[in-house]
């Protein structure tokens, strides 16, 4: 295939990303070539990506690295082949960027894998393997991803994608103009390179995110989004990082509200957490994927059980009928959430200790079980318009 | 919400949908209510869904439902529950259809799921659910899709969706035409009810469907399906009822050749066969969603390994780096597909027994780690032109 064609079916973004990465790529990587021709010991001083480098950034409700580096250096026996892979993982991204390739994390493991035969200090051969398991590849990417301040989907690194929008907007993505307001029954896959989209207009109030991709279904299908100008989301489960990377934006530069409607239960708490603050383990993204501005619209304990000053959204049968019982891990990871920082405010607290003192979770599903447009029309905009949710 | 703004949100394609599935669901159980009216015993005759009801139709390469069926009656002591729960799903689904709704099969069983108190025998005051499980309302829907010869698609009942699909066609979907050739970087998300999707022009010349997600992201980003006239469709793992449905509709409706890539092993062999045969616990739903024509691409054993009139694709030193240890679980797995009817065949049982013999198995990344290109324009170019597929 000829190069002139291979770019021609090519997206112009893409081409410009391209040169945009390699460019910081080869910058950042500069630094060791020149010291191994001066003959200087070659290193790379890294931003530590540890748990005790991670900082909870409370004004602007963000998980960040903090300052501490580390230093991997080709000398030094114990990081001799971790400066190795992380390299050879460079070499590879920056052949895959000059060759057009989107290479997967996946592929970024079968492509560096192989064994390094060499003649050890007793003389014999010896093999050693580059890397064993993905697990290693990814690691020195994520340094990479630090080191070089670039995020994986600015490299045109891609992965699989679950989300899905509809509603009244217009977007560019690649070389074309996508009218998410005309998907039929179908919706709009987000792409794995948000960063690239360019918003052209929107005419929507505020983002609705569903947890369930066959909630999403039902409200797109009877019209949820025209009759309340919403832009509607579905992150089908725990969200991944074009859908967080799609809603961010959506919040900083539309301006949006967004409103997250979970499961009731640990683990569709966990969902919003990730959309507003970010994965603990790779808090070095959230600075970019984070919306700290999301809202938890429910489905909450209150909505279900009311309280002093709210009816329950269940009738007592109803909450009979629905309501699942908490498994142990439930409760476990409900006592772990009060762990975390941005899970210590006052609804917060409230609500956890409702589930514990209840030990029970409900899904959405109970709630357009108890009627399409119940969820639609009642709960939904009630929720809003009340403004109860959780911040 | 008026009546009227409530249908104005939806597509005129669905209105006609609930006014074809009303009628049918009505007068399949009409003959219930009359002869409850006149004093006979009410009973429904079923097709057996049964594995012994279930016959391999060689001709049509399809599982079909065989000629047997039961009665289930209300006055059999055995029955009547089953009969109570059918005559409550169907309720269920005849007023979820007049409401303008759109329920999942989770949804039925929540607005199903209610205990009854009677008064036994002993005068006694007893208590009796309706369903526990989402397992009893599963099945009763399946009964009355058999009984009213009616996919739950065609009675506006939704599902979570996986599939999507990208090329140069056009289809309406609701009331929208969309253009799959305009999706940028994204995708076109197949909707729960593809029956009702129009096709109104195709420039292409096949259908390749990609088992995973990430795969499919990087053959559309380098514009696989431009350059080679394809429609290309990922069912991202086991394929749901919409992307084999519409696959199908290609398939039968376009005359488009269906090439399925999944990877080299017992699970991506399943994935093939669910689409070209349908899952044998659901017979009664192949005669609608199976593609028998569809042809198995790779990756193959024999692409791995070679054989006496092929090179492999890849090398020794590749093979070394890229080849998985076969599990326990893949071995009997594949033991078991030598099993089915379809699987009998000269080239199937020659795939299966190198697999066997090897205990290796191959992911289809490992083919884009060898290089994007590679799999673009060598592998499955080559493979289609010399026909090297097993069908």
């Amino acid at each position: 295939m000829s190069e002139e064609y291979t770019k021609k079916l090519m997206s112009s973004v893409d081409i410009k990303a391209r040169i945009k990465a390699s460019e910081k790529l080869v910058k950042a990587f500069e630094r060791v070539v020149k010291s191994v021709l001066s003959a200087e010991e070659p290193k790379l001083i890294i931003p530590k990506r540890t748990l005790s480098n991670t900082i909870y950034d409370k004004e602007r409700g963000l998980l960040l690295l903090g300052p501490s580096t580390f230093e991997r250096s080709f000398l030094d026996v114990r990081e001799s082949r971790k400066f190795m892979q992380t390299l050879l993982m460079a070499k590879i991204i920056y052949e895959a960027l000059a060759n057009n390739e989107y290479p997967t994390i996946r592929d970024l493991f079968y492509r560096g894998k192989h064994s390094i035969r060499y003649r050890g200090l007793k003389g014999r051969v010896e093999e050693e393997n580059t890397w064993d398991e993905q697990k290693e590849s990814d690691a020195v990417l994520r340094d990479i991803e630090v080191y070089v301040n670039l995020l994986r989907e600015e490299m045109l690194i891609l992965s699989k994608e679950k989300g899905k929008v509809v509603g009244d907007m217009r977007i560019k993505s690649g070389d074309d103009v996508i009218d998410l307001s005309k998907m039929g029954h179908g919706a709009y896959s987000i792409e794995p390179t948000p960063d690239l989209i360019e918003f052209i207009d929107v005419n929507a109030d505020f983002v609705l995110v569903v947890e369930k991709d066959a909630v999403f279904q039902q409200l797109h299908r009877a019209g949820f989004w025209k009759k309340y100008r919403a832009i509607l989301i579905t992150s089908a489960g725990q969200p991944d990082r074009a859908t967080r990377r799609f809603l961010r934006r959506l919040n900083e530069e539309l301006k949006l509200p967004v409103y997250i409607l979970t499961d009731a239960d640990p683990y569709g708490w966990y969902i919003y957490s990730v959309f507003k603050i970010g994965s603990i383990t790779l808090s070095y993204e959230s600075e970019r994927l984070a919306t700290p501005k999301a809202k938890f619209l429910g489905v909450s304990m209150t909505d279900i059980f009311g309280d002093s000053k709210k009816k329950p959204y269940l009738s007592e049968a109803e909450r009979r009928n629905f309501i699942i019982k908490a498994k142990k891990a439930d409760i476990k990871r409900a006592q772990e959430l009060l762990n975390y920082e941005w899970f210590k405010t006052e609804k917060w607290i409230k609500e956890v200790n409702i589930f514990l003192n209840k030990q029970s979770k409900l899904e959405i599903e109970a709630l357009t079980g108890k009627g399409l447009y119940f969820l639609m029309d009642t709960y939904i905009p009630t929720k809003i318009q009340t403004q109860d949710f959780i911040e």
